[in-house]
Protein backbone atom coordinates (compact mmCIF):
# COMPACT_ATOMS: atom_id res chain seq x y z
CA UNK A 1 0.00 0.00 0.00
CA UNK A 2 1.28 3.61 -0.46
CA UNK A 3 1.08 6.28 1.93
CA UNK A 4 1.73 10.26 1.64
CA UNK A 5 2.41 11.76 4.97
CA UNK A 6 2.32 15.56 5.26
CA UNK A 7 5.24 17.38 7.26
CA UNK A 8 4.35 20.14 9.39
CA UNK A 9 1.92 19.26 12.15
CA UNK A 10 1.96 15.76 11.36
CA UNK A 11 6.13 14.71 11.46
CA UNK A 12 7.59 18.37 12.21
CA UNK A 13 6.36 21.05 14.57
CA UNK A 14 6.38 24.49 13.46
CA UNK A 15 3.87 25.63 16.62
CA UNK A 16 6.82 25.34 18.80
CA UNK A 17 8.99 26.88 16.80
CA UNK A 18 6.33 29.60 16.33
CA UNK A 19 5.66 30.32 19.98
CA UNK A 20 9.74 30.13 20.44
CA UNK A 21 10.11 33.21 17.98
CA UNK A 22 7.50 35.10 19.43
CA UNK A 23 8.52 35.02 23.00
CA UNK A 24 12.30 35.74 21.83
CA UNK A 25 10.85 38.97 19.52
CA UNK A 26 7.46 40.16 21.71
CA UNK A 27 7.72 38.13 24.78
CA UNK A 28 4.78 36.23 24.23
CA UNK A 29 4.30 33.30 26.94
CA UNK A 30 5.96 30.02 25.83
CA UNK A 31 3.68 27.62 27.29
CA UNK A 32 1.11 29.13 25.05
CA UNK A 33 -1.88 26.69 24.57
CA UNK A 34 -3.54 26.92 21.05
CA UNK A 35 -7.14 26.79 21.41
CA UNK A 36 -9.20 23.62 19.38
CA UNK A 37 -10.25 25.26 15.92
CA UNK A 38 -7.69 27.87 16.26
CA UNK A 39 -4.54 28.96 14.16
CA UNK A 40 -1.66 30.26 15.99
CA UNK A 41 -1.93 33.71 14.39
CA UNK A 42 -5.65 33.83 16.55
CA UNK A 43 -3.23 34.17 19.76
CA UNK A 44 -1.04 36.42 18.53
CA UNK A 45 -1.97 40.16 20.07
CA UNK A 46 -3.42 42.77 16.78
CA UNK A 47 -0.33 45.09 17.51
CA UNK A 48 2.19 43.20 16.48
CA UNK A 49 2.94 43.22 12.69
CA UNK A 50 5.71 40.57 12.38
CA UNK A 51 3.05 38.02 10.95
CA UNK A 52 3.34 34.24 10.76
CA UNK A 53 4.76 33.95 7.36
CA UNK A 54 7.42 36.16 7.59
CA UNK A 55 8.97 33.76 10.41
CA UNK A 56 7.95 31.23 7.55
CA UNK A 57 9.55 32.64 4.45
CA UNK A 58 13.28 32.91 6.49
CA UNK A 59 15.50 30.49 5.97
CA UNK A 60 16.60 28.35 8.16
CA UNK A 61 12.63 27.83 9.84
CA UNK A 62 11.86 24.74 8.93
CA UNK A 63 15.47 23.18 9.68
CA UNK A 64 15.50 22.60 12.88
CA UNK A 65 11.92 22.39 13.98
CA UNK A 66 10.84 20.08 16.56
CA UNK A 67 9.72 16.29 15.92
CA UNK A 68 6.31 15.39 16.66
CA UNK A 69 5.91 12.34 19.16
CA UNK A 70 6.49 9.16 18.21
CA UNK A 71 6.60 10.28 14.15
CA UNK A 72 10.41 8.64 13.61
CA UNK A 73 9.25 5.07 15.10
CA UNK A 74 6.02 5.08 13.51
CA UNK A 75 7.40 5.75 10.13
CA UNK A 76 9.92 3.28 10.01
CA UNK A 77 7.24 0.93 11.18
CA UNK A 78 4.72 1.55 8.46
CA UNK A 79 8.37 1.52 5.92
CA UNK A 80 8.50 -2.02 6.83
CA UNK A 81 5.07 -2.95 5.40
CA UNK A 82 3.77 -0.06 2.95
CA UNK A 83 5.81 2.07 0.75
CA UNK A 84 5.71 5.66 2.41
CA UNK A 85 5.89 9.27 0.55
CA UNK A 86 6.70 11.99 2.38
CA UNK A 87 4.40 14.97 0.57
CA UNK A 88 4.74 18.34 1.54
CA UNK A 89 3.06 21.54 0.31
CA UNK A 90 6.58 23.22 0.62
CA UNK A 91 6.19 25.26 -2.87
CA UNK A 92 4.49 28.34 -0.77
CA UNK A 93 7.76 28.92 0.74
CA UNK A 94 10.54 28.20 -1.78
CA UNK A 95 12.70 29.06 0.92
CA UNK A 96 12.01 26.64 3.07
CA UNK A 97 12.93 23.62 0.03
CA UNK A 98 16.35 22.77 0.97
CA UNK A 99 15.60 23.44 4.73
CA UNK A 100 12.71 20.41 4.56
CA UNK A 101 15.16 18.54 2.56
CA UNK A 102 17.84 18.48 4.94
CA UNK A 103 15.53 17.99 7.95
CA UNK A 104 14.62 14.70 6.28
CA UNK A 105 17.70 13.57 6.16
CA UNK A 106 18.42 14.52 9.18
CA UNK A 107 15.74 12.57 11.02
CA UNK A 108 14.45 10.17 8.13
CA UNK A 109 17.65 9.02 6.78
CA UNK A 110 15.57 5.35 5.94
CA UNK A 111 13.28 7.64 3.28
CA UNK A 112 15.00 7.78 -0.20
CA UNK A 113 14.91 10.61 -2.58
CA UNK A 114 12.13 8.82 -4.79
CA UNK A 115 9.81 8.79 -1.91
CA UNK A 116 9.67 12.53 -1.36
CA UNK A 117 7.53 15.57 -2.74
CA UNK A 118 7.55 18.87 -2.24
CA UNK A 119 3.84 20.30 -4.06
CA UNK A 120 1.63 22.59 -4.09
CA UNK A 121 -1.84 20.86 -4.61
CA UNK A 122 -1.40 17.43 -3.29
CA UNK A 123 -2.35 15.50 -6.66
CA UNK A 124 -0.74 12.20 -5.72
CA UNK A 125 -1.98 8.52 -6.42
CA UNK A 126 -1.01 7.36 -3.14
CA UNK A 127 -4.09 4.76 -1.30
CA UNK A 128 -3.54 6.65 2.44
CA UNK A 129 -3.30 9.95 2.67
CA UNK A 130 -2.28 11.76 6.21
CA UNK A 131 -2.44 14.92 6.61
CA UNK A 132 -3.84 17.73 8.91
CA UNK A 133 -4.75 20.04 6.40
CA UNK A 134 -8.47 18.87 5.32
CA UNK A 135 -8.39 21.08 1.87
CA UNK A 136 -5.59 18.51 0.93
CA UNK A 137 -8.29 15.91 1.02
CA UNK A 138 -10.66 17.35 -1.36
CA UNK A 139 -9.45 15.59 -4.73
CA UNK A 140 -7.93 12.68 -3.34
CA UNK A 141 -9.48 9.56 -3.74
CA UNK A 142 -8.07 7.42 -1.39
CA UNK A 143 -8.05 6.86 2.59
CA UNK A 144 -7.91 9.63 4.29
CA UNK A 145 -6.43 10.15 7.85
CA UNK A 146 -7.00 13.71 9.37
CA UNK A 147 -4.15 14.40 11.86
CA UNK A 148 -5.13 16.18 14.56
CA UNK A 149 -3.65 19.19 15.28
CA UNK A 150 -5.34 22.56 17.06
CA UNK A 151 -6.59 23.79 14.11
CA UNK A 152 -8.54 20.78 13.24
CA UNK A 153 -10.04 19.95 16.42
CA UNK A 154 -13.58 20.86 15.89
CA UNK A 155 -13.91 19.27 12.18
CA UNK A 156 -16.04 16.53 12.12
CA UNK A 157 -16.71 14.02 9.08
CA UNK A 158 -13.09 12.77 8.80
CA UNK A 159 -11.51 9.76 10.27
CA UNK A 160 -9.37 11.50 12.36
CA UNK A 161 -5.82 9.76 14.39
CA UNK A 162 -4.87 11.57 17.77
CA UNK A 163 -1.27 10.34 17.46
CA UNK A 164 1.50 8.09 15.98
CA UNK A 165 -0.08 5.16 18.11
CA UNK A 166 -3.52 5.52 16.63
CA UNK A 167 -1.75 5.45 12.94
CA UNK A 168 0.61 2.43 13.85
CA UNK A 169 -3.34 0.85 15.01
CA UNK A 170 -4.88 2.02 12.03
CA UNK A 171 -2.78 0.46 9.09
CA UNK A 172 -0.05 -2.26 10.59
CA UNK B 1 -8.28 17.86 -17.12
CA UNK B 2 -5.05 17.90 -15.53
CA UNK B 3 -1.69 17.83 -17.39
CA UNK B 4 1.84 16.74 -15.42
CA UNK B 5 4.65 18.50 -17.73
CA UNK B 6 8.21 17.11 -16.60
CA UNK B 7 11.03 19.83 -16.91
CA UNK B 8 14.44 18.26 -18.03
CA UNK B 9 14.65 17.69 -21.78
CA UNK B 10 10.63 19.15 -22.09
CA UNK B 11 10.49 22.67 -21.12
CA UNK B 12 14.10 22.66 -20.14
CA UNK B 13 17.55 22.16 -22.21
CA UNK B 14 20.17 20.73 -20.29
CA UNK B 15 21.69 18.65 -22.72
CA UNK B 16 23.15 22.07 -24.48
CA UNK B 17 24.36 23.26 -20.75
CA UNK B 18 26.33 19.87 -20.67
CA UNK B 19 27.94 20.41 -24.01
CA UNK B 20 28.59 24.11 -22.88
CA UNK B 21 30.25 23.11 -19.86
CA UNK B 22 32.34 20.38 -21.33
CA UNK B 23 33.39 22.42 -23.87
CA UNK B 24 34.69 25.17 -21.69
CA UNK B 25 36.50 22.34 -19.76
CA UNK B 26 37.58 19.73 -22.12
CA UNK B 27 37.25 21.12 -25.80
CA UNK B 28 34.48 18.77 -26.06
CA UNK B 29 33.14 19.76 -29.94
CA UNK B 30 29.79 22.94 -29.11
CA UNK B 31 27.58 21.29 -32.01
CA UNK B 32 27.93 18.00 -31.14
CA UNK B 33 25.23 15.71 -31.90
CA UNK B 34 24.03 12.67 -29.60
CA UNK B 35 22.89 9.81 -31.58
CA UNK B 36 19.19 8.48 -30.97
CA UNK B 37 19.47 5.68 -27.74
CA UNK B 38 22.21 7.53 -26.39
CA UNK B 39 22.89 9.99 -23.12
CA UNK B 40 24.96 12.48 -22.99
CA UNK B 41 27.74 10.59 -21.36
CA UNK B 42 27.77 7.79 -24.49
CA UNK B 43 29.36 10.91 -25.80
CA UNK B 44 32.00 12.26 -23.64
CA UNK B 45 35.71 10.45 -24.05
CA UNK B 46 36.26 7.65 -21.28
CA UNK B 47 39.70 9.47 -20.05
CA UNK B 48 37.38 12.67 -19.10
CA UNK B 49 36.69 12.19 -15.33
CA UNK B 50 34.33 15.00 -14.41
CA UNK B 51 30.99 13.36 -14.56
CA UNK B 52 27.49 14.44 -15.48
CA UNK B 53 25.91 14.18 -12.58
CA UNK B 54 28.85 16.48 -10.71
CA UNK B 55 27.65 19.50 -13.04
CA UNK B 56 24.33 18.64 -12.44
CA UNK B 57 25.08 18.78 -8.51
CA UNK B 58 26.52 22.20 -8.82
CA UNK B 59 24.69 25.00 -7.57
CA UNK B 60 23.43 26.92 -10.71
CA UNK B 61 23.47 24.34 -13.29
CA UNK B 62 19.69 24.40 -13.60
CA UNK B 63 18.91 28.09 -12.85
CA UNK B 64 19.48 29.19 -16.68
CA UNK B 65 18.61 26.62 -18.85
CA UNK B 66 18.10 27.34 -22.23
CA UNK B 67 14.44 27.05 -22.97
CA UNK B 68 12.81 23.88 -25.27
CA UNK B 69 11.37 25.14 -28.33
CA UNK B 70 8.53 26.14 -28.59
CA UNK B 71 7.52 25.19 -24.55
CA UNK B 72 6.70 28.80 -22.91
CA UNK B 73 3.63 30.02 -26.00
CA UNK B 74 2.45 26.05 -25.42
CA UNK B 75 2.22 25.63 -21.79
CA UNK B 76 0.38 29.21 -21.54
CA UNK B 77 -2.09 27.58 -24.67
CA UNK B 78 -2.52 24.28 -22.34
CA UNK B 79 -3.60 26.20 -19.54
CA UNK B 80 -6.37 28.07 -21.16
CA UNK B 81 -7.95 24.70 -21.46
CA UNK B 82 -6.77 22.33 -18.67
CA UNK B 83 -5.21 22.36 -15.25
CA UNK B 84 -1.38 21.86 -16.07
CA UNK B 85 1.15 20.98 -13.70
CA UNK B 86 4.80 20.77 -13.74
CA UNK B 87 6.19 17.40 -12.66
CA UNK B 88 9.78 17.28 -12.22
CA UNK B 89 11.79 14.76 -10.32
CA UNK B 90 14.45 17.10 -9.00
CA UNK B 91 14.36 15.31 -5.39
CA UNK B 92 17.65 13.34 -6.80
CA UNK B 93 19.53 16.92 -7.04
CA UNK B 94 18.61 18.54 -3.67
CA UNK B 95 20.92 21.38 -5.05
CA UNK B 96 18.55 22.27 -7.89
CA UNK B 97 15.43 22.79 -5.92
CA UNK B 98 15.75 26.64 -5.56
CA UNK B 99 17.77 26.77 -8.88
CA UNK B 100 14.51 25.06 -10.53
CA UNK B 101 11.49 27.03 -8.54
CA UNK B 102 13.51 30.25 -9.77
CA UNK B 103 13.93 29.25 -13.67
CA UNK B 104 9.75 28.34 -13.56
CA UNK B 105 9.45 31.70 -11.61
CA UNK B 106 11.43 33.64 -14.41
CA UNK B 107 10.16 31.59 -17.73
CA UNK B 108 6.70 30.43 -16.45
CA UNK B 109 5.21 33.39 -14.22
CA UNK B 110 1.93 32.25 -14.80
CA UNK B 111 2.57 28.94 -13.03
CA UNK B 112 1.32 29.41 -9.56
CA UNK B 113 3.05 27.77 -6.66
CA UNK B 114 0.37 25.49 -6.30
CA UNK B 115 0.98 23.83 -9.48
CA UNK B 116 4.89 23.05 -9.67
CA UNK B 117 5.87 19.59 -7.62
CA UNK B 118 9.16 18.34 -7.15
CA UNK B 119 9.23 14.52 -6.24
CA UNK B 120 11.44 11.51 -6.70
CA UNK B 121 8.88 8.78 -8.17
CA UNK B 122 6.20 10.59 -9.95
CA UNK B 123 2.79 9.20 -8.03
CA UNK B 124 0.37 11.70 -9.73
CA UNK B 125 -3.13 11.67 -10.21
CA UNK B 126 -3.12 13.46 -13.16
CA UNK B 127 -5.09 12.54 -16.31
CA UNK B 128 -1.89 13.03 -18.64
CA UNK B 129 1.85 13.14 -18.13
CA UNK B 130 3.96 14.76 -20.31
CA UNK B 131 7.22 12.92 -19.69
CA UNK B 132 10.74 12.40 -21.98
CA UNK B 133 11.63 9.59 -19.35
CA UNK B 134 9.32 6.07 -19.89
CA UNK B 135 10.22 5.54 -16.36
CA UNK B 136 8.18 7.81 -15.17
CA UNK B 137 5.08 6.27 -16.55
CA UNK B 138 5.22 2.62 -14.91
CA UNK B 139 2.87 3.48 -12.31
CA UNK B 140 0.88 6.13 -14.41
CA UNK B 141 -2.70 4.96 -14.93
CA UNK B 142 -3.52 8.62 -17.02
CA UNK B 143 -2.60 9.13 -21.12
CA UNK B 144 1.25 9.11 -21.60
CA UNK B 145 2.95 11.03 -24.19
CA UNK B 146 6.84 10.60 -24.70
CA UNK B 147 8.54 13.74 -25.61
CA UNK B 148 11.09 13.23 -28.47
CA UNK B 149 14.78 13.18 -26.98
CA UNK B 150 17.80 11.71 -28.35
CA UNK B 151 18.01 9.27 -25.44
CA UNK B 152 14.40 7.59 -26.20
CA UNK B 153 14.17 7.76 -29.57
CA UNK B 154 14.73 4.17 -30.23
CA UNK B 155 11.62 3.15 -27.62
CA UNK B 156 8.24 1.86 -29.35
CA UNK B 157 5.26 1.21 -27.97
CA UNK B 158 4.77 4.85 -26.64
CA UNK B 159 2.11 7.72 -27.93
CA UNK B 160 5.38 9.60 -28.98
CA UNK B 161 5.23 13.80 -29.34
CA UNK B 162 8.46 15.42 -31.48
CA UNK B 163 7.81 18.90 -30.21
CA UNK B 164 5.45 21.12 -28.87
CA UNK B 165 3.37 21.97 -31.94
CA UNK B 166 2.55 18.16 -31.87
CA UNK B 167 1.56 18.17 -28.09
CA UNK B 168 -1.13 21.12 -28.75
CA UNK B 169 -2.26 19.30 -31.66
CA UNK B 170 -3.39 16.12 -29.25
CA UNK B 171 -4.56 18.01 -26.71
CA UNK B 172 -6.42 21.16 -27.90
Amino acid sequence: MKIAIDMDEVLADPLVKFIELYNRDYGISLDLKIEAGNEIYHHIPENINHKWYDYINEKGFFRNLPLIEGSVAAVKKLQEKHEVYIVSAAMEFPNSLEDKYHWLAEHFPFIGWKNIMFCGEKIVSTDVMIDDRAKNFIDFKGRKLLFSSPHNLLLTGYERVNNWEEVLEKLM
